[in-house]
């Protein structure tokens, strides 16, 4: 074989092998609030602190050791694991099935995008806070690295379809793709997407196929 | 036009709107236990008869005013709904969700098949009861009258692939075809399934493929 050839063959395989291997870990994430500062402050006291339990798979992420309880106009639910480190906005994520608990209409929103959502009261141990926009039932998504993005073939805002094989097997529709430096590859449902599918954490999906490409970030 | 020009077209656009008109109305199954006549005396008292509620979407099934309470190693569950009428064997239907709740790990079964499946105690008005099998996650699956199985060339046992639009989509694979001239056209799914693609009840879904057919009653 000449030079030419050997090269041709050898990014065959190697796009091969990256078409092959879009598989995905799967995690799913139960009902978190994330809080901000001042918020941290007026449930657990001035100057509080949170401290870590463990980390999370996303860098400088962590589950903290403090829990708060959710109050809606229909029901309570407790022990709602706190994540760490504070930040700009308090965001609370539950299931649609919790929401049908607290007797409130969480939107099915990306992470951030809270303006509008619904309102939710905090209970934590020094007092009890509503706030009028927050909580959200985070949409499905991908945290991927800059890396995993090219070897997909992907880029940040791409929505793609994730099969999950299995006797419960789905293919999930419209999974936002995340991409930055600092993510580690993973994607993210909640309980109910997660029991749907019979889905174990760990376990791996597959990209099968680009349902739109981001216009601003795609190419 | 001749005769045997119009009987192709007439064929050809029964044919596609046949093709093009494989949705199925769609209803989330709360949790529910169908209870044996003897079960129902030990629960409810000797000669008790259930009290239809309302009818259901099947011939001759109905919600029954009485509920019972499922009690788990880890949780209880009250005001768990009765249907009727009273049947064979006892049948409790949860979803995997209602199983971390209690406790308990229900297989994902077809209705009828609860051999080897997850023991439950059930509270009564009267007593309380412990079955040593029972307790299943019902397998999603679609009723067809045979008329609608024609149409959209199925067959009893046939699993198919059903898709979910919207924002969060989903096309839900092996689903169980279930075939009878008493059945109306509907899919049933649990709670985690509905919530998992933000399901509406009757909103309708799309049988966009067979994925394996049935070897004893298929063609």
């Amino acid at each position: 074989m000449d030079k030419e050839s050997i090269r041709e063959l050898v990014e065959k395989i190697v796009k091969n092998t990256l078409q092959t291997a879009k598989q995905v870990p799967i995690a799913a994430s139960n009902r978190h609030i994330h809080l901000s500062p001042e918020h941290v402050e007026r449930l657990f006291g001035k100057g509080y602190q949170l401290t870590k339990l463990k980390s999370l798979s996303q860098p400088n992420q962590f589950a903290a050791k403090e829990t708060v309880s959710l109050i809606g106009p229909k029901g309570k639910i407790q022990n709602v694991r706190v994540l760490g480190p504070a930040r700009g906005s308090t965001q609370v994520e539950v299931s649609l099935f919790d929401g049908f608990t607290l007797g409130v209409k969480p939107p099915i929103r990306n992470s951030g995008d809270i303006k509008g959502s619904e309102s939710i009261t905090i209970q934590g141990p020094r007092r009890q806070i509503t706030i009028k926009e927050g909580l959200i039932c985070a949409a499905r998504h991908i945290h991927m690295h800059t890396v995993d993005a090219e070897a997909f073939d992907v880029s940040d805002g791409d929505l793609v379809q994730v099969k999950v094989a299995g006797a419960r097997g789905v293919i999930f529709s419209n999974v936002l793709i995340r991409v930055s430096p600092k993510y580690k590859l993973e994607m993210h449902i909640d309980l109910d997407e997660a029991n749907a599918a019979n889905i174990k954490n760990g376990q791996l999906g597959e990209i099968v196929a680009i349902e739109s490409r981001n216009k601003v970030s795609g190419e």
